[in-house]
């Protein structure tokens, strides 16, 4: 796809960058064993017993076009319930892809998702946003392009996502041109689509097309977009005109049942699992309904609710052992799968925050989670996203692909030999095999603060808000623009130009997790 | 051992209990798989690498009596330096029980460690506090009190330890003797004593003689001492003084090489566990020539240094892996360990102590640690503990308590026929199943606020600090002393008196961790 312009006009922003040093780590590869609480029998009750619920319960499909493909497909259908027969969810399922390389716009940001493939996705969705100075208010596209750059230059954040927070000062009918532009404007990583309905999920492939050629992306996924259920059994007009969409010009959509633990499941782990298992292969299987050999990806969001308040919680520890059984069950099926990483509740960035946010990472990372969406940002239930936040997640994140990686044994053996040659009551510090392996031995997070009171107090009694926000700051002033090739530049705003005089304004909210 | 007048009182607590309700979570008896990184080659590999350590490199004793029990044992001794050949190690801690039932004054809080049994102990040793204003000053043993009474009422706390905070209103040659009788009086938990030296530890035992019976600690280990290495491969004579006391009355040590990664040890992973499992099998080793048979565990402190600052860091990726490995090791030897929970170098209860204690608790509970030390309260380092964050820490410790008992599969039917109930787009509230079940279904930690951001600046806009530190005094107004037998405290007092004449008061600062 790349001409020779834009090989060039790459080579140049890659000498560019050299001066800043933005390197984004590659494909986490996980190489440590996952946490998996069920056996092979306790695996088979819970596929069972989720195609038993696809069979005799089924699922409700609100939407005319689904209806009428699933009596074609051969599957039951009475007014909107459609029941499966387990042979039928089966055979469609085969044919998604095991693994997906999603490409990105530098081509040496693409990366692959599935099997021990990870990577880490950015929060989004959130109608407010906790600023640079620290104030809760609505975001604007501004603080959006300033979640992108951030994105841009987080080295384990591998995507710029979509609407990280909502440019409230942007009518919600053009919102997503707004939004799709500002990924791939401020950004060359991988990002995320709009699915806020088929006709906004149309615009974002046109727009993929104008970037990456029409050509390119009906072969190569380079956009994913998340498809909500509305748990329990049952997929809306909305969320499925746009899998629609995104499922013919053969992008992956998440298929994300909604989970709120006790409300809208059944008030216990187990059968939780079986009732989102059942949601997610529903709506997995219809991508295939739509085009044979889609990528598609295994989904969820997923808190418990608080039956004092009716307040979702998260951190939980129901919500890890769920982790752990659905990424059993998605690499029973072998199919790539989404988890969300960093989840809270907090209303400020304190400790209730950090709690949360790290149990969630380590069950994700151990539940081997390969789409591993909400890593930076996410506060408040997802109300708001934090700039603070926001980068120390990032840092987290880079901490989490280290312990993923599992251990070394490569300089084992100058290991032993450096403890021969210091010996009892001797130190390391000036040792040869120290010089040489202290940068990459031990990870040091820049955002945490772990020297003596007397020296934090010089420094000036910063919290981890006050750091984070620096952090955030002097990200942004070292940012560089990944310059979008200058014809599609004009292409795109010529589309969003074009589409806003076309698509009448709306102001009204529609949101997603 | 207990005889009818304690009966008696035992009933008359219990009646009292039921007042308050303080119920002691029982052992946790861990039903999830642990994370193992190393295959059954490399964990051989390591223990050859650790045996070979102490064949070739040898451990220093700087302590006469032990250099002459190593003689008299076999092993090859030139100065201060022991050599074991891998044959004595290996048919030393052969010896050492599997696992170890503790004791508590309250039989029915007696616990198991080792194997799948573990249990929650809070932090010590901090020579500071921040107090209920949230005030960070010097300890006094009232305080340490506090610490006690909260230990004796939090649920997944299953020790009041010792010196939590260090009682710094009493002369340090003395304080041994009020932490140890603070521990018992304030709670009828299981406690740890003090190891601050080879006196010190028999003092502690002749206060367990006498809360106990001589004859039943003989065979009853009722508490547990710490012995720390300075590694590299150094034992002192302090802690091997009080080593030989607590093994000699058959009451369990801690053999815990203080390990501060990359200065004391080789700067990469692997090579660091070889030598941490080689001072920790020299020192149990140790245990079984002062006594065969003696329990003991397998322990360490475990940070990892920033080459930027010296600072030790908490929570940290390759923490996670070392303690993955070292629980691998461990249960290779089959002996019961200790590793550290809710580690921290955070000077305020922040959002960096939140992710650095969740982190760390996380992985010590998928490595299998069956003495799970420093549980509640640790901050800075460990130069305070936190009341906000003790209360705090000790609510995450019964959230991992709940995910560490695994996956319920008893009410897999039930849950199964409410999905079939409740049907596509119904709720699952007012369900039976619900209401049978919503209260031991999903955790809800009263610590963490979900709230609305309306509803939660309704109720004051309280962060983390707050709320713990609302939590801690309303336990306080609540507690209600499990009081000790009045023959046994008096008797406990006089000791006290006693010791207190005959031992020359000194005022000089002793820390351990």
């Amino acid at each position: 796809m790349p001409n020779s312009t834009e090989r060039l006009g790459r080579a140049a922003r890659r000498s560019d960058r050299l001066k800043v040093k933005i390197e984004m780590l590659p494909t986490l590869r996980r190489n440590i064993p996952l946490t998996e609480p069920m056996n092979e029998e306790q695996i088979e009750k819970m596929d069972d017993a989720s195609l038993s619920i696809l069979e005799e319960v089924g699922v409700e499909f609100h939407d005319p076009i689904a209806l009428e493909h699933w009596k074609e497909a051969g599957a039951s259908v009475e007014g909107e319930r459609v029941r499966f027969d387990r042979g039928l969810i089966r055979e469609l399922i085969k044919s998604i892809p095991e693994s997906i390389t999603m490409h990105a716009r530098d081509p040496e940001k693409s990366l692959e998702i599935g099997g021990n493939n990870s990577i880490f996705v950015p929060m989004t969705g959130a109608p407010f946003l906790t600023d640079l100075e620290n104030k809760r208010r609505m975001p604007t596209l501004d603080d959006l392009a300033n979640f992108h750059k951030l994105s841009h230059m987080l080295p384990a954040i591998h995507s710029s996502a979509h609407h990280i927070v909502e440019p409230m000062d942007h009518a919600i009918s053009h919102r997503h041109l707004r939004i799709t532009y500002s990924s791939m404007k401020h950004s060359d990583k991988t990002f995320m689509g709009m699915t806020s309905s088929g006709k906004n999920a149309e615009d974002v492939i046109e727009m993929c097309k104008i970037l990456f050629g029409e050509k390119f992306i009906d072969t190569h996924p380079v956009v994913t977009g998340n498809i909500n259920g509305n748990s329990p059994l049952v997929w809306d007009q909305t969320m499925l005109s746009a899998l629609r969409v995104f499922s013919a010009h053969n992008q992956p959509v998440l298929c994300s049942p909604f989970v709120l633990g006790g409300a809208n499941t059944p008030a216990s782990v187990a059968p939780t699992v079986a009732q989102v298992n059942a949601e997610a292969l529903s709506a997995l299987a219809y991508t295939q309904v739509i085009r044979k050999g889609a990528p598609a990806i295994y989904g969820h969001y997923l808190a418990t609710v608080s039956m004092q308040s009716g307040a979702p919680m998260a951190g939980t520890p129901e919500i890890s052992l769920m982790n752990f059984m659905i990424g059993q069950m998605a690499r029973h099926y072998k199919v790539p799968w989404r988890s969300s990483n960093t989840l809270g509740g907090s209303k400020v960035f304190d400790a209730q925050s950090g709690y949360e946010s790290a149990s969630t990472m380590m069950a994700v990372l151990l539940s081997g989670a390969n789409y591993i969406w909400h890593s930076a940002g996410w506060n408040e239930a997802g109300m708001h996203c934090s700039m603070a936040k926001f980068v120390v997640d990032a840092e987290q994140c880079e901490m989490g692909y280290r312990m993923a990686e599992g251990v070394r044994w490569d300089d084992f053996e100058e290991g032993l030999a450096a403890i021969r040659d210091v010996g009892p009551g001797g130190h390391y510090l000036g040792h040869q095999h120290t010089m040489e392996n202290f940068q990459r031995a031990f990870f040091m997070p820049k955002l945490f603060d772990n020297n003596s009171v007397e020296q934090w107090q010089a420094d000036g009694s910063k919290d981890t808000i006050q750091r984070g926000l620096e952090g955030a700051k002097k990200l942004l002033e070292d940012y560089q623009e990944p310059k979008l090739d200058q014809a599609k530049d004009e292409e795109l705003l010529d589309y969003i130009a074009k589409r806003e005089t076309t698509i009448p304004k709306m102001e009204a909210l529609n949101q997603e997790h």
